[in-house]
């Protein structure tokens, strides 16, 4: 039986629409967590958003996304360095546990991975300390794979991992695994003890269907494909996260239509599978 | 420039059809080397695919395919080892470079990553010395982790080479390394340097579009994708590999249609940019 008082809802996970009625859904389902996307508090207003999740009683488990560094030209990137230090910004406001970092994939007509690879991590070296003195811890997010080319040029907990190694352990730089797009990797175990309780930031929860159309939007409920949760938590637990379990499973038509029936949907296969 | 002496063509690049025909295709073209199917084999005889392709001065860069090991039950594991003897038996007869060995992803239910993994070392073990007095290299391919589901378990070089280690130096098993499935590797250099010119029994070459609709079957032409094809080549310089670069790019309604314009337009392509 899962730890309800862990779970998290990123509410990509919701259908897009107003923060009060999202937030009053989660608050009737009890979810203690919520991941925030930056666009709701462009809706709303920072300071708005955040009366909003308190008075529900929600704890901001992340804020998406800072990052998408690898940008083609350094004005470009500049100003993705600044969206970031804003992102931080609002992340210190609304007091989350971390600013979800999205590497960003190859640069328009670039085939140069490892130099995508640097850009990122100067990137970084620049947010740091606006990271440190702002008290937020950036979450880096390896990406399965197949966004290599147009999300992420980080794909394993290796890569993000020694990226955090770079900036040494009193950096406030962790990691964010998603089991969707972590779950094959063969070595989960050396990873997560290499990570330790304090750089695994977040953990999301969305499992890979077992025959997939499209696998880059396919995500599903967990239960309801291959990933083994009831392992994954063992696993987590054994190097001492005790952190949320933040589950991203963007709807669609479905959440759209009955959103109510769909969160309860997904927080039961949660209770029941992750 | 590329060494048109070193590429080889795998025939699902070809539409289906008569083995002769597409032989005396590759042969106008002064294509050199040829991936072979099974399914080539049964529709001919081996006696005569054998003729047919000596005929036309084709060398068997590599037989598709054994493996599929991770079958649900012990009856059904046993029936995919005897049909990977088989294949050995096949790959001898032309000799092959390699017979390419397609791991098997999760067996139906199952969640269990590690067991079947397992099941590939284990159903590897019962055929390798088969392979060794056939005078056959087994070449373990792993997949792009979006297939660890459904086709392969292996994904990464690394546990690809980890294997082989177990089965010691003199054993006839290698990898494939096939640039469509591991071109996002961080690590790359150091595999290549771990696996040696021995063990990378296979290279192939398709590229990773940057635009995908559906990535599993989006596999493109070099030059048309986000790989760096010389960059490559350099790499597996470094380390010593002189064997072919087998094309595998299936070529669909486009092949079909005008499969010796395709067939231009990939010899071309491949001069040009790989």
């Amino acid at each position: 039986m899962a730890d309800l008082a862990r779970l998290s809802i990123h509410l990509a996970t919701l259908p897009e629409g107003d923060l009060a009625d999202r937030a009053a859904l989660l608050a009737r389902f009890e979810v203690a967590g919520v991941g925030v996307l930056r666009a709701h508090l462009e809706r709303h207003g920072l300071r708005e958003a955040r009366r909003i999740l308190r008075d529900h009683g929600l704890a901001v488990t992340s804020l998406s996304y800072g990052g998408f560094f690898t940008a083609p030209d350094g004005g470009e990137r500049r100003a993705r360095i600044d969206d970031t230090r804003r992102a931080i910004d609002e992340a210190a406001a609304l007091e989350a546990r971390c600013l979800l970092v999205v590497p960003g994939g190859l640069p328009p007509d670039s085939r140069d991975l490892e130099g995508a690879r640097h850009m990122v991590e100067d990137a970084l070296a620049v947010v740091v300390d606006h990271a440190a003195s702002a008290g937020v811890v950036l979450a880096l997010e390896p990406h399965h794979p197949m966004f290599a080319a147009d999300r992420s040029v980080l794909t394993t907990l290796e890569e993000a991992l020694a990226i955090c190694d770079a900036f040494g352990r009193d950096a406030p730089i962790g990691v964010a695994f998603d089991s969707f797009h972590g779950w094959w990797q063969p070595d989960l175990d050396r990873r997560f003890a290499h990570a330790g309780a304090e750089r695994l930031r977040l953990v999301q929860f969305a499992d890979w269907p077992r025959a997939l159309a499209d696998p880059r939007y396919g995500r599903t409920v967990p239960g309801e494909g291959v990933i083994d949760f009831p392992a994954l938590r063992r696993r987590l637990q054994a190097v001492g996260y005790d952190g949320p379990f933040e589950l991203e499973v963007p709807g669609g038509a479905e959440a759209a239509r009955e959103p109510a029936a769909w969160l309860r949907r997904l927080v039961e296969r949660y209770a029941l599978h992750a």
